[in-house]
């Protein structure tokens, strides 16, 4: 086999070499929201198609962190404080906070209500959050706000993320993919950690989970949080154990409140929390294939085990809601025993906690605080359904954020396309956010090339179900695409793919010619072979001849059999 | 974007380097049959997995040909005769064939009546080729002879193809994937096209089309047919176009028939025919946003508008089924007017033609030949139901063999996996067989790492919609890879993958010493975090503790609710 040819040779994150004939614009609507999109322009007289753009504002120094635009919505309502930051951390030692970033760190908001979306849109209140999802897919402001006011969809927006492009997670809307990012204790860096950011949140990431685990956790995440135009999400519990030294007995919830605090104050937009791995439910996965394979589940379930009683998390769930009510952190309540196999898929522990999950749902709801639930996993195709309707059921429609499926066990190396797959089948299912899996899970971590080959395979999964669902604005891409290659516009067909240099690039591998990309065939089947080319030809034909022969034998009543 | 790693570079198909742990082995079974399986070595005392190979016999010269295990079975039923061949060809001047392949070139056998396995079927007969297919798969020999005789499986075994190993292609039996090589006028080499059809195979191609265009194109299906031990399908059309100079109006029945005998007499295995689409179908896809874009129904369509009559496949159906009951070429019902793109999905043309696919499908099996039934395309996630629900009725439920579908337009470059989804979800639901799609399709000539990326995308659609349907012996193989995962057998699970090679790679990058091979996480979460090994360690507390107790409660009939 030939050494594989890298076609995005991108030495960073960069919107205009990435898409070529796209723009950036920005659609003005009430409120002053200006919600990006990007713009690709096409030849022969065909309008730009407008798509979903969530690669953030471009050309920000990472030192200096994104323009605070949503710093006004927040403090106009009237309900945050600002006040000095308790657990203050502008850098470590060795390596200083940039003063611009500093500058924001020094102080926090707070709420002295609920300050969610989800409290706003009880009351009625249309926040300029809600005005710009609504616009930034295509729907009736007030019909966002009904769908985040019954709970249906979240828009995960921490007071403290004033760098943020608000975006909705719900089954009526678009649906959405995260890409996970985070150090472990094996290898990374804090600049390599925003840069993957930036990276795939270029090719489409919705939202970010940073899963950081190693040192400078905190640092880490600031600089992410201070250059991330989408939601950033976190798993508290993996700080909460660095600060116990690793050992999961050890945890408090002294530690993970404070650890809360902390996150909340820094602007984390979600935390997962492991609240429905109860006690009795651990003896469940004893006969599993693959036991736990959640990293905050096996956490929480060792805690559990070693002071046989409920964990803090379950124990203090109210508590919980008071802080992140506060801040408007939403809950991406945690599938601790998520199936880690085809063989342990839709068993009684994971159900089990699918409907403590719902209990915790409407107690999180009841404090105003938004919720969405995280599922699996591991899920052959024929039992992905019952997922998506036991989820629907027991947890009342709140927003369902599943990991894959992964539809098959034998692919580690290509679990981008087993998870895909269960992907797209759970997003058309009704699931809102599809957490992405890399070529690399379960093998090691993910580089730019993994990271970028994830988020593409979870887009393309992604769209296929906005495409089924009937999303009002989904179909479009494909026929602009599907017109563009019909009629051999080779450069709008390479402009409007997902990736457009790798599209263009596969080209050229065959015919590198610049005429061929004006050519009316391609080399699948030369200039002799091509379909749509014959296609072409017969349409003047059979247009006017057939057809209007046709239409006029069925206008007669009769079914129109040429003669043989 | 660093250069892309290639991670397999294998100078050519090599079993026992693609394969580290596997070897080859043959089950024998009644009337001399030997089924080659592939068997994984496992270690820490787990039994061996024998999985489903497609590889063929190995170290074979390819100018010397594979061993004809078939020739016994198929004259000692009594029914052929050898004969002369009729259009001989055994190489061109500058090129001549080696003496070996030459040898066998010289005579051709044909039936004296149907030598179908569906005549022998329908008589009761269990043949070689049906005890083979049931030992490849773990069914009953009767079973198989049942499914074969009601038209629901094929076995394409051309008497003319000695050195096939058998293979069934029913929706009963494990999904199978197709895999097109082909050379075009663009470019190409036989020597490619045979490495390309043993790199394929390797990799799990249950049938491989040779859709060459170009020159020479008798000679490469020679050289691809005898070294191949898996089915060859083909597109006469294609030959004979270029026998009248590529003029789509000059061609007649006569040269497509004697194309058709020439290629049942090399011994193609199934054919491709687009006798479905009709004269007053063409102007249904006028309005189409893609038109036509099977190739061979764009040739026929301009020929049934040039001649304003019905194509010669279509009259001449009866005489085309008289030739493949006496090579035993099984029908692939081609489906000219599929839809090339989401916006023509399940229009009226697609299904008409589909309608005639049926009547053509009960034509052929009065002629006892056996038939297939090609599928789309691209289509939605939501409408890939409705193809299978009708192809099933329309068609009588003969095989159905679909190309993806594709499930959204949007990823030129990724299209393996927009069609992976599609290939999935119908495998699911019913579909026999899968047609491949690679990384180039639209865009370019698939090389040898987009021809592996396509069929391991389709291995593992297929694999997928075999554990939803419960094949018997799908899920053993998942099971056995996610128990290696949870012991840290980690060279259990590169072995266990569809691409070891590749797996082993990626979790070299991260961690390349060698005694990480055996420790007891990953790089993904590190050894503190690792929720295996949490999970290993829990198992040995909750078993005797936690389960005991909760037993005891349950059988006193009262829910274990564990103390706060």
């Amino acid at each position: 086999m030939s050494t594989r040819q890298t076609f995005t040779p991108l030495p960073a994150a960069d919107f205009s070499r990435a898409f070529p004939n796209s723009r950036k614009i920005y659609v003005e609507g009430p409120q002053g929201v200006r919600v990006p999109m990007r713009e690709i322009a096409l030849s022969a007289g065909e309008p730009p198609l407008r798509v979903y753009d969530s690669s953030g504002p471009q050309d920000v120094d990472v030192r200096a962190g994104l323009p605070q635009r949503r710093r006004d919505w927040i403090v106009s309502r009237g309900d945050v404080v600002e006040e000095p930051r308790a657990l203050a951390d502008v850098g470590s030692v060795e390596r200083p906070m940039p003063a611009a970033l500093a500058a924001r760190t020094k102080t926090r908001l707070r709420g002295t209500g609920p300050v969610t979306q989800l409290h706003y849109a009880r009351r009625g209140l249309v926040t300029p959050e809600m005005e710009f999802v609504a616009i930034r897919e295509g729907f009736d402001a007030e019909f966002v706000r009904s769908e985040v006011a019954r709970g249906r969809a979240i828009i995960p927006a921490n007071v403290n993320h004033t760098e943020l492009e608000p975006m909705i997670i719900g089954r009526h809307f678009a649906v959405k993919i995260n890409a996970n990012i985070g150090n472990s204790a094996v290898t990374s860096s804090i600049d390599e950690e925003v840069e993957k950011l930036r990276w795939s949140t270029l090719w489409g990431a919705d939202t970010v989970m940073d899963l950081s685990t190693g040192r400078d956790i905190h640092e880490t995440r600031e600089w992410i949080i201070r250059n991330a135009a989408v939601p950033i999400g976190t798993v508290p519990i993996y700080q909460a154990l660095e600060k116990v030294g690793g050992r999961p007995e050890e945890l408090t919830w002294e530690v993970y409140r404070d650890t809360l605090i902390e996150q909340a104050e820094q602007g984390v937009d979600y935390f997962t929390v492991h609240a429905g791995v109860l006690l009795r439910y651990i003896p469940l996965t004893v006969r599993r294939v693959t036991g736990i394979v959640s990293r905050g589940g096996s956490i929480i379930a060792k805690w559990c085990l070693a002071h046989h009683r409920e964990s803090f998390l379950y124990t203090h769930f109210r508590d919980i809601c008071e802080i992140m009510r506060a801040y408007d952190v939403s809950f991406s309540l945690g599938d601790g025993l998520r199936p880690g196999s085809i063989a342990d898929a839709n068993d009684e522990a994971q159900f089990a906690e699918l409907r403590t999950q719902g209990e915790l749902t409407r107690i999180a709801w009841d404090a105003d605080v938004q919720v969405m639930n995280e599922g699996p996993g591991h899920v052959p195709m024929h039992l992905i359904r019952e997922n998506m309707d036991k989820q629907l059921e027991w947890c009342s429609e709140a927003p369902f954020y599943t990991l894959g499926p992964l539809t098959t066990d034998i692919a580690p190396g290509y679990d981008h396309i087993t998870s895909a797959i269960g992907a797209a089948m759970i997003g058309w299912y009704g699931t809102a956010m599809l957490c992405y899996v890399t070529p690399k899970e379960h093998l090691g971590l993910p580089d730019r090339d993994d990271v970028k080959a994830g988020v593409i395979a979870y887009k393309i999964a992604a769209h296929a179900a906005d495409v089924a669902k009937g999303h009002p604005r989904a179909q479009a891409w494909d026929d602009a695409l599907s017109k563009a290659r019909f009629e051999f516009r080779w450069q709008d067909q390479f402009n409007l793919s997902l990736d457009p240099v790798t599209a263009r690039a596969f080209h050229d591998q065959t015919l590198p010619a610049e005429g061929a990309k004006v050519a009316h065939f391609c080399s699948m089947c030369g200039p002799k072979f091509c379909s749509m080319e014959l296609t072409q030809q017969l349409r003047a034909e059979a247009a006017k001849g057939m057809e209007q022969k046709s239409a006029e034998f069925r206008k007669r009543g009769e079914v129109y059999v040429p003669k043989d």
